[in-house]
């Protein structure tokens, strides 16, 4: 059976990784494409790599019939989403891959983007979509939260060890380089190649980025007490890929030990053997999640890299993980793409 | 019926790129993977990004039995494949993405290889694998011969043109540029990323690169007379992608007309609107190529444009492409994959 | 004695090159740094690369005296630079880094920029600012103005050989190659980077960009006759390097032997051993120009590559190239840097 | 009074930079070039971007008259280095790039670089190279042993807090990212462009990378203790610029304070305003170090972030500066060219 998908957002990078990977899906089909702006255009007009696959005009999201489909992606800027959102049918089934309902308390909400939230109604509703956590949660949901993809990259690293309690809770750091893509296709000076390329930089240093809203909620709820990382994160002159390099207090081996069994059955996090470290490079394009422990030459330290593309895994190849899992579909089927390397 | 391919040469990045593009074919199973260094080694050791496939190790050319492999990818340095090659059972069908079997007249070979042909038995077995062009030949072939990535993509923006005679034959001129990954990964200077990133060059210049053989010997044969381009190939600070833009004496919308009409029904060829240009940008990582058109204010003179990804319709994707008319199967399988953008 | 420098555009790209270019000229001071809508902010919170000079404020133009100035780089837009220039001193003396007054005729102007000129008046007393072809001129003029980059790397090309008449006038073809940078520190999608890095594409394709204006113009008076080029531009992935492919009818070392007996005493303008060619690499951050010739295979035809730093050589080398002459300084004053490679 | 300048190692990345900026210094002249392997050539062919200098040719070491030297870069391989050096006149000046002679102790020699050193009877001669921590020592040494790019940056941000005891000594961590251009002129894969481009990668991860030597040795000098730091460095998809991020305890606004007043009459030592962060796109190409200071959501926690460029400040930039001082010339001779942006 077909599924037909709508795309709200089809002009910016997540809406057209979406189609790229839905193209290969065996039972999707792309019904309907919305982008307010460029409404009357052809996708292959925005986007032309797409041109030889056979679209739905873009069109506005009123114009869209939603009673003829199955599942509709929101890959609009925050804010937008949930105002969006709560105009939708209330039984319409939905992976949103903006901010707005990734934090369950509203007041999380307003401290971390800084407005009331528009849509406290439907944001009980919402599931947090890292999929390999919260799998029977996510298949059972109307609304699904794309995670951050800073968010996903950190939680990959250490979920599982707040979990088993083979680290400290209290000094733990996240240093995170993230490709250019991740900021959307947003017309701002310090994403324009001549300001990035062959530079590099951090930015919103001091625990100021908002993707520390997820990581406080989620690490608190699994530790059951409260904890707060260090997090930076940087610019990197690249077009995708995510690196986290996390600085833990604990036993290098039991880490990577807990990380494996953790990861074991999982389709894409992939634990590389103890001491080896993964690259951006060789999960571009792809679902896949690269990570790597080592010791240090002091006792008792730990470093977890994780790596993953912030376009597939951290957006939108994590948001269709999300929507067969909502279908019934094959939790893979789309997603088992390799990179593209070199 | 799963048809068991072999690959010669799978440390390489046409290596690679044929596992990673035969890991979404419906019907082939790698069998075996030679690779003489790096024999014993797993996949995952040399390409990373290729570590969540089940994959054979590697080995040497000399373990594979062939009798139970279906057909064959040799992508081994020219020179070191016509050797190979020439020891390889006599039925086996073959798709070698060397340059050696691509020149049908062995003196031609020795001008423009520097040494005499090793196997001039079979050179003549082979068929010029630029698909559109010799779909009947390479369907019936046992060995066919890869082009050079420079030669498919000034080919496709020529040859329909020489052919309908709508263009001059006496002054044209291609002007290429490559991606880094057509030298391959080998170690040489100018391809260190410090030598090559914010760099441009030509390289090869006056007609002594040695694709012009292939130019030579195919616009010739369609001419029915000599043809000679000029053709200066230039590296680009970039990975993946190559764009042809060709200087032409001809009436350009005829010029258009007449690609547009060739292309119709291909696939993988996308001849764009008049005016339009592409990108190598459109096409990375894909099997397609995109062709544009254009005028100029001097009247009688039209410019074509053509863009592909060097490794994949100039390479490796070609191959499969090919293979698939060898082996019976659906000429697009594996092939249908969308650019990776950005 | 320290001549008083203003820079009207000073938060512009080629602004902030004249900064870094005069911060090392032994008699210049910077008196004044124009930028309308970044007034009131000082040149580091603009521009941190220049954080250890000890500059003037960003001012509007209206705010500068200048009596106190003897000579006004103006980097700004085409269009408004004709209206700032109009409106300041008569005798003030002008290096212009804009289009605005490359065109001697106003017709012309009005053809290839869609508007009437704004100050015609003006237009007369400008010398067109190729510093080695114009040297007395230029010494003399009050109104200097720059070339385009493009125009510049192809004249460097080809004016002594259309002098010399050792080269067809009707099948010019140049091919050139340009950084972004190129394009201004403008908010555009194209320039983005996600956009362009790792890809390539031409643009203006067809005899349609505006420094056709300026060949057309140059060529044809030192001809006596009308000449128009081919000309198709394209963007690189790079951020500055500017590099011209020409294809030229004509004997290969006679062109070769003409070029560099025309620039045997030029500082800037290096021929290269004939049959070697240049790289942007080697220029970057410089105001030199290399210039390689090869033959070609097909007799009588030959290839000149130009490669040179659109930022310094280009634009703002050039123009301080200009105002050394015009304020009878030494013409190589602050611009002997070595390029910066790697 | 012009001082003869002499370069073993020239055809390397360090060896050209030395060149590049001595080009600039008032008082130096290039006396002699060596380079083993390509002795016989001109520098020109070595560096193309260098051919508008008059420079001697490349010879071998044996070749050189020391009588008429004033001071000797040594910008050799490390090992190779030590029995170079050994072998050189007693009373010349040397500045030596390598990491040859930076660790005091012969057993911490031989403990991070594997060998016994060769020349012990000189290590104890040299003086480590960090000029603004070394001034007098290096004015009056003999011999000087430029730092590791990563040991300066790290040493830049945490000198003066350790000196000043402001940060805890037991938690600091340092997450570096250096561009490739630190790696050398080296035929490896990892640095081939289509390797390291797009990519991104942790390497030496856990406390196994050398220049901990280097910190080991200085932070501990400092403190009266042992310190052991946490550093993981990372390869950079670009080709100039090292950038440390740096966590730790201490209360921001004093660690800002101390860097500040302890920099405050450094020429090449900026401390930004609080809250800044630097880019390494505003140091390419200069001897300027920019450091930020943040402070973090967790109380009692700070982030420094520097930046420099790794050729110039963290090598031959540095290395000149240390013979300015050796020979009495002006420190900032030769030094203060601005950074090359974009």
């Amino acid at each position: 059976m077909t599924r037909k998908i709508a795309i709200l957002g089809a002009s910016g990078y997540t809406g057209a990784e979406l189609v790229r990977l839905i193209a290969t899906h065996p039972n999707m089909e792309i019904a309907a494409l919305a982008a307010e702006r460029k409404a009357g255009m052809q996708m292959r007009d925005v986007f032309p790599h797409l041109a030889h696959l056979d679209l739905p005009g873009l069109v506005r999201i009123s114009e869209i019939d939603f009673s003829a489909v199955d599942l509709c992606f929101c890959a609009l800027p925050h804010k937008t989403s949930q105002e969006v959102i709560r105009a939708l049918p209330r039984d319409l089934k939905i992976v949103d891959l903006s901010a707005d309902f990734r934090l369950r308390d509203p007041d999380d909400y307003e401290k971390w983007y800084g407005n009331p939230h528009a849509a406290v109604g439907i944001q009980g509703e919402a599931v947090y979509g890292l999929t390999e956590f919260y799998r029977d949660e996510i298949a059972a949901a109307r609304l699904v939260a794309g995670t951050g993809c800073n968010a996903a990259t950190g939680q990959f690293a250490l979920r599982p060890l707040i979990a088993a309690g083979v680290i400290g809770l209290d000094d733990i750091v996240i240093d995170m380089k993230c490709a250019v893509s991740g900021a959307g296709r947003s017309l701002k000076e310090n994403l324009l190649h001549a300001e990035l390329s062959e530079g590099y930089n951090a930015y919103a240093v001091g625990g100021t980025h908002r993707h520390l809203g997820e990581f406080d909620q989620e690490f608190s709820a699994i530790a059951g007490r409260p904890v707060k990382v260090q997090f930076t994160p940087h610019l990197l002159p690249a077009n995708r890929g995510i690196l986290a390099t996390v600085y833990l207090s604990g036993e290098a081996r039991a880490v990577h030990e807990t990380l494996a069994a953790a990861y074991a059955d999982e389709p894409f996090l992939q634990v590389l053997p103890f001491g080896q470290t993964p690259s951006t490079h060789h999960v571009r394009g792809s679902n896949f999640c690269h990570i790597g422990v080592t010791g240090d030459r002091i006792a008792g330290r730990a470093i977890v890299v994780a790596a993953l593309d912030n376009l597939t895994k951290g957006s939108s190849g994590q948001a269709l993980q999300n929507a067969n899992l909502m279908l019934g579909e094959e939790e893979t089927a789309g997603l088992m793409l390799a990179p593209l390397f070199p």
